[in-house]
């Protein structure tokens, strides 16, 4: 199953400035291969659902291991059955009727 | 690794009533053993990652299979490795200091 | 304008005991009539938009005053135009075809 | 107090195709000043919190007078005290680290 995602993480417990870890975090999505798109409150990205879950575990993982006693994620995501979709789908679709 | 999970479904292109589908996933996760607690906007579930991931690719699943020709999820997660911390022990430590 | 909403607020740069600002702000939410209903990963409310917003930006003010430099909310919210429905109502709704 | 904020809104009821709401909602932010930077799961936009809030409203407003009987929003938001920052500012914070 195919999924879209926009994920944003959190580390809490390390202070206020935390582009470090985003930018870690980036890296798994990147190695990952799912084409991460960052924005200023998270990321999007696509693929095959347990890529991009196993994706956002190992940011878990790696947040922590960098020092983050606490790590507190938003995700919003879509499955759809009707018809394939990307991230530039979904971008295109809104642009072209502004 | 542990997680707590907030989940929340909205199948999309299905009408304006939506609870059949969000009680078609409550079972769903009452059955992975994920102790859901319902409230007006969202789940609030824990298990070990991969149970959570599991379950929560079944509700897609399980909405599509009832007509949802897309299914759009936002979730609030958190992992800790300073202390173990249950659903009950996060609202405790708020209610206390009420 | 009726509202209904979830709310979640996570204070930045305060360390990872968090609970004393999400009860500072049930504590707003309460003063300003919202109803307020806690669980693991934010709070429900309900009541016209202008009083649901303005409550959420004492909860911002009163965090930073508490000493946050940084504060993040995410909110889940619903407006309906078919019918009136209370956090109650939606509760309901899906715990009869449970 | 200014306000960065990810605001992303679903109408409910209205079918599976959504664009033409996103669109919709893209327009009335603009017009607020908001500088709104649209990705595949929402907008980013920037400015004073009652700027914010109330384009926000038009938003479900607009919506409603569209036709859809529901609309669902979530929104990730963030004030901070200890610097100023832009949308442009957080990109560009995590994009030098990669």
């Amino acid at each position: 199953m195919k999924v879209l995602a926009d994920i944003s993480l959190v580390p809490i417990g390390v202070g206020a400035s935390l582009s470090a870890y985003v930018a870690a975090c980036e890296r798994v999505l990147d190695e990952a291969g799912l084409a991460p798109r960052l924005h200023a409150f998270g990321t999007n990205v696509e693929g095959e659902w347990d890529a991009v879950m196993g994706a956002l575990r190992r940011c878990h993982e790696v947040l922590h291991e960098m020092g983050a006693p606490r790590v507190h994620t938003t995700i919003r995501m879509g499955t759809r059955t009707d018809k394939p979709q990307t991230i530039q789908d979904k971008i295109d679709s809104v642009s072209r009727l502004r």
